[in-house]
């Protein structure tokens, strides 16, 4: 059976658009300002994987994609809102993000932290909407979203970042550097494969084989990032290459080599996918994501 | 019959500062920075007016006031993350917060940005408490979520800031100024009161009427603010006065003098009160704090 992952994504990523848009749409007079901004970093052409991964997990599990949209969306509204903030001046400083300069370099700093304050909250505006009880069990609805709390605040992926710039300059290990990145990007990751198998009516076994194939996946997902900052092509990955030496951040290929890094990822993704068996053929699109996590090119 | 306010208001302050300590103790290890930061600020003096006016308005309905605690821990937990983002320097800039350095003179902006931002998504991890079940049924507490994002996000306190910092140095109207203090404080105060009701379980034309007189309050809360900044004692305020003039912000006794702007909080508080009425004797709690939102000094 062959799985065209290209058209996969396309379309998938096509059906996140088409739902940001209707659930965060331009909007005039008194709101206009800062849903220009939000909108502005949410549609920057953003690869979607975590909302991908979210609708995927609901499928394996038998559910309907369309019931886990919107949490798919709360989740690409946190995920964009933490790059906006990371982007800042105040953290690391980025002038470019995607191709496109960043939020604060077009709407200036004040706005650009208003905007992810405007996204974070918007994202638990979604998870709570009134429409979604028809779909989700109310109590269900409030696991979901403490679940995501969980992995966007302190105990994920704020700390994450925390770490992440206090660990800038030093040395440090690398369990350390697996904590801050399991924390950093692999808290968001996993609960975006854990809140979309809850969705999907998941029993204890599959939410729990699922969580293990996120856990993974997101570790080789940053093992990449670190590879590409060194082999990527600035034109693939939209930002600067090059941007973790001068910056002295620790990264898996300063730590283990190049090569040992490039092999830790493909253990994980083989983890992740071992991880799927249970799930036989329905299976497919979620190894092809895993497949596409460690291929990607930006 | 005779309120003790000050009683009153010491044992509450008591209380949710006990139920804040409980939600968010000090940390050890990996997250200990951020919550030292979260905490800073969270337990620097504050007020304590949302959570008060929540468990208050929880009780006026029939409700017991320990089922609202933790709704009103995520209402001072939101508030706490919007003056942490507001007093950086890249808003309102200000040094002093409650008497004490503002979180990012302390801890530096980035990590005060990021304590803003666990904090925010601290109190949705706290209303969506799986503990809340039990005395919360869950699509009360998906509805109480959903209107705290709304008061809190683009819809509300967000917009409100935006607007704010767009109209200093600006002409603006009086409509103007109230749309944008309704947005910046009103919401949130108006929601505090909001929530607290419905966890009562009050119904539609007791929340109305709740609704209503924290509509009358929030506005009446900014023009005192207004008013301290001119007539304020700074040890009473916790920060300098006569901040607003250099800044050239549009406030209430700018635009219709300073005795017409005390007049028109007391006809708030008037009307803020007489929503009160079908309460009765019950009332006394939330009437003496109208009276206390007008009459205070800091």
């Amino acid at each position: 059976m062959t799985f065209d992952l290209n058209a996969y994504l396309k379309e998938r990523k096509l059906l996140v658009e088409e739902a940001l848009e209707h659930y965060l749409p331009p909007q005039k007079g008194f709101y206009n300002p800062i849903v220009e901004a939000m909108r502005y970093s949410l549609f920057a052409g953003g690869k979607r994987l975590r909302p991908i991964l979210c609708l995927a997990a609901t499928e394996i599990v038998g559910g309907k994609k369309e019931t886990a949209l919107p949490v798919a969306c709360a989740l690409e509204m946190i995920h964009t809102y933490s790059l906006i903030h990371d982007d800042l001046p105040a953290m690391d400083n980025d002038d470019f993000r995607r191709g496109k300069p960043t939020n604060h370099r077009v709407f200036g700093e004040a706005m650009a932290i208003l905007a992810g304050d405007g996204l974070l909250t918007e994202a638990f505006y979604l998870l709570t909407y009134p429409d979604l009880l028809a779909k989700i069990p109310p109590a269900q609805l409030v696991w979901i979203s403490h679940l995501i709390a969980q992995a966007a605040g302190f105990r994920g992926m704020v700390s994450g970042q925390v770490m992440d710039l206090e660990a800038t300059g030093k040395e440090i290990g690398l369990e350390e550097l697996k904590a801050i990145h399991d924390h950093k990007t692999g808290a968001l990751i996993r609960v975006a494969v854990e809140s979309g198998a809850i969705i999907g009516g998941g029993n204890k076994t599959e939410v729990e084989a699922l969580k293990e194939y996120g856990t993974q996946i997101g570790l080789a997902f940053q093992i990449v990032d670190d590879v590409l900052d060194i082999e990527g092509n600035p034109e693939d990955m939209g930002k600067n290459i090059g941007s973790d030496e001068p910056q002295q951040k620790a990264t898996y290929p300063k730590l283990v080599g190049l090569n040992e890094a490039k092999e830790m990822a493909q253990t994980c993704i083989k983890r992740g996918i071992h991880a799927l068996k249970p799930f036989g053929e329905r299976a497919m699109p979620l190894k092809a994501l895993a497949q596409y996590i460690i291929e990607r090119r930006g």
